[in-house]
């Protein structure tokens, strides 16, 4: 079994990382605040295996020559072909198949968890990251649609951003859909060229636009992208649609009258009238959610409504330029989630968002907080005798609930303070025999010490309030390191 | 893309569950509770991905033909084999042989989440679970495996289990390994025999485990298992030493006579002895751990201290008759984690356990509260035109922090009703249009529906104080379903 001569290099497969404790704090802390929204909305937690059966994952079967393409997949004993889950949505497709007669309809659930990806990794690109969805299964009515844009805002807000930090922006496929059927253009993947071009509004702006919808468009290096190849008055109409402009109220009127009276597109705009009354119902403003005919959200797919959720804090990169941060989460209205297996149509919408996305997206906004790493109290070994007494007084900080630990390595005492430095430990504890026998425990203030040497305080004051380290009695010990405690809190971060 | 012919069967990979939200929350319990006590002594979170590379897996390299054995392995874009994580320890010794230099030591950490084993599924043994563990990574003391155990209880009782309902067994490797060499038993083989005689002291007792000390041992079928051939003074050695007694203080003193003077053995009663008095220091009494010497803990791999935490409640099986639950947690001491990578044999410590495992524990142990699945309130759509006011309805009951949905079918009243009694909703909201604009609400109260029709609920008592359906002035609904909730939690379960 063991290979003496042989030493493997210790590093995570490539596009794996680990997560230390501030991190996976940050991710806890959002998936705790959006699950109590999604209970509160009715919707169940569902968590399936990490493996489906390769025909079930829907967009990939596999062959031999190249079985891992987009996912990873491997052959099971009985030579069936699994993978492993690339989104939370194939999964849910799945089991709302193998369990719809038994299932309460409509079915609403949110899951979050990881999922994979076997693509070629970079730099902030992993094979590996958790998602959070909320679906409902089996309802067609667009106030569906709405509940998961007013629940989507709800949990960002959940999460930590504040109103006016994000925007919800919803469309609905029909209205461009519409518009184009009523050009003229019946062709699915002329009408793929369209979405493409529109959604690089906010990049080209109209000009570019233009030239995408139609001929095609050079960019500045001289390269050619071939354009959607639509004629000068759908091009007009398609412009006409997107600048409507966001909003609400004022965005229907207007957009019944750019749609082309279009049956499919007149279906869309009253859509979208049932998602703006059940969004008044739920008290979902304006500075939340609002119609914008330009989100595109992805290009195949979705089959409705469409909503985006968007970060709008003004951003800058390295060179202090102006970027967008772009969205933080999103979802819309597909309905052939079951079908593959069961040939039944179902309507269903849902809202998905990457966790560490949001997470970004909240240290953005400065909203991320207690990310800092706070160690515990650290018992200082100073006699090896004096053992069950270090134990002793770290059960008495641990249940008057501050985190504590006796120091277990073999080194003496200046490589132990120097741990419980390293440890962001805010005070250590010094208890020789002496103190023992006297009913005195010694405590260093180690945020003092901290903030001393990163100039992060003002000396002067710190010192005043703070003695570095005092002798207590025994058992003022715990109030005596509560303090240290509650007056680093106080302080700017040491 | 689309294969309309070809219909995939819906059905989760062998082996693999789904997991509903009653099930999501019983573990979600378990691993705040856990983790809040781990944070409190002092160990940080670490997740590490799914996949590691085989190499680093340790017990496991690849070879085409067959790959799997026992771990789910495929082989990368560029030809290096990956493997499915299958425990947490082979994880960390890659983290810690990779970041050594950096951490601050010993390195505590604990994680959880999935791990894979790629082996025969059957009833209740899944290929996908979820484990927890605990680790201290470089110090021998054997205080650090006292913290473990100090801990251990502390995660098994924070998770729900009362004292007295489980115990911690504690041994050390060191003793029976001492006293066999001293006894002349020196072959790695022998001494695995003896361990395995020794782990089945429980259900063969002293004199089926003489025999297997022996020569061997005929069962009631006549099969006849190999013993580890020890002569009759070791025999009567290991059976004197084995039943010892399980004790803390009492222990330790027979424990010293009994190892045969060995100096392996006499190092195993030192280890045991500073056990005890970081246990004592901690408040850890005899009712949550002890010495036991018949534990044996997995056959190879430990090299100290070793424990485990055995359910301790009197249960049957389904005909009635005794059975034990057996372990639900428990761990030891190894020394060559990050050797493998480094050549360093570093000194770690932990404790493990499997989370579904405690949660059938705490089943079992009547301590798994609020696992019965309690549905939103559901807004019935009785008038398509008031669907603005049913939103607001269901608004206005989440924002008191009672769940609650408006039904987002087609169906008519009747079949709107079965589904709020399907989602287990405590109360149903009716709102016609002549009850709107009189400004008043109808709530009909389903747990007593439920509660009458399960026969459950004395009738009487529940008909009196409850009277099935009221109509409330709509600024009086949230008060009316909040007593609903109220008096159900007082009643027995619906």
């Amino acid at each position: 079994m063991s290979q003496p001569s042989f030493r493997p290099e210790a590093r995570a497969p490539r596009g794996f990382s680990d997560k230390r404790a501030a991190e996976l704090r940050a991710e806890r802390r959002i998936l705790d605040a959006v699950s109590k929204v999604y209970e509160r909305y009715g919707f169940e937690a569902l968590d399936t295996g990490a493996f489906e059966y390769a025909d079930a994952l829907g967009k990939f079967l596999p062959d031999s020559d190249r079985p891992n393409e987009g996912v990873f997949a491997l052959q099971d004993d009985d030579e069936q072909w699994m993978a492993l889950r690339y989104d939370l949505t194939a999964p849910l497709a799945r089991f709302c198949a193998e369990n719809w007669e038994t299932l309460a309809k409509p079915f609403r659930r949110f899951a979050f968890g990881p999922v994979w990806r076997n693509e070629k990794p970079g730099p902030g690109r992993y094979r590996q990251f958790i998602q959070c969805d909320a679906d409902t299964v089996g309802s067609a009515r667009p106030e569906a649609d709405a509940e998961m844009i007013a629940m989507g805002a709800e949990g960002l807000e959940a999460a930590g951003l504040r109103r006016g930090d994000y925007l919800l922006k919803i469309n609905n496929r029909k209205l461009l859909n519409g518009l184009l059927t009523t050009a003229g253009v019946a062709d699915p993947g002329q009408k793929l060229g369209v979405l493409r071009a529109v959604d690089k509004l906010d990049r080209l702006g109209v000009d570019g636009v233009r030239l995408l919808l139609g001929e095609g468009r050079k960019d500045e290096s001289g390269a050619f992208t071939k354009g959607a190849g639509l004629k000068g008055q759908a091009i007009e109409a398609v412009l006409a649609f997107v600048q409507v402009g966001a909003g609400r109220a004022q965005t229907l009127d207007r957009l019944s009258n750019v749609i082309g009276g279009s049956e499919e597109g007149a279906r869309g705009v009253e859509e979208l009238a049932l998602i703006d009354a059940a969004l008044k119902g739920m008290g979902v403003g304006e500075d939340q959610a609002l119609f914008d005919p330009a989100v595109v959200r992805g290009l195949e797919y979705y089959t409705g409504p469409v909503f985006e959720a968007e970060l709008q804090l003004p951003m800058t990169d390295e060179k202090g330029e102006a970027v967008r941060f772009g969205s933080v989460g999103g979802g819309g209205r597909y309905d052939d989630l079951v079908a593959r297996f069961t040939g039944q149509p179902t309507p269903a919408t849902g809202f998905s968002f990457g966790v560490s996305r949001l997470a970004a997206a909240l240290r953005a906004a400065g909203q991320a907080p207690g990310d800092q790493a706070r160690g515990p109290v650290v018992v200082i070994v100073f006699d090896q005798d004096q053992v069950t007494d270090y134990f002793a007084a770290a059960a008495e900080l641990r249940a008057a609930g501050i985190p504590s630990e006796v120091y277990l390595g073999s080194s003496g005492m200046r490589p132990q303070m120097k741990y419980a430095d390293r440890r962001m430990a805010p005070a250590a504890v010094i208890m020789g025999g002496d103190e023992i026998a006297r009913g005195e425990v010694t405590i260093k203030d180690l945020d003092l010490g901290r903030a001393l040497s990163s100039q992060v305080a003002d000396n002067e004051a710190w010192r005043a309030e703070r003695p570095g380290q005092m002798t207590v009695p025994r058992d003022q010990m715990v109030a005596a390191i509560r303090q240290i405690i509650t007056a680093s809190a106080r302080e700017p971060n040491p």
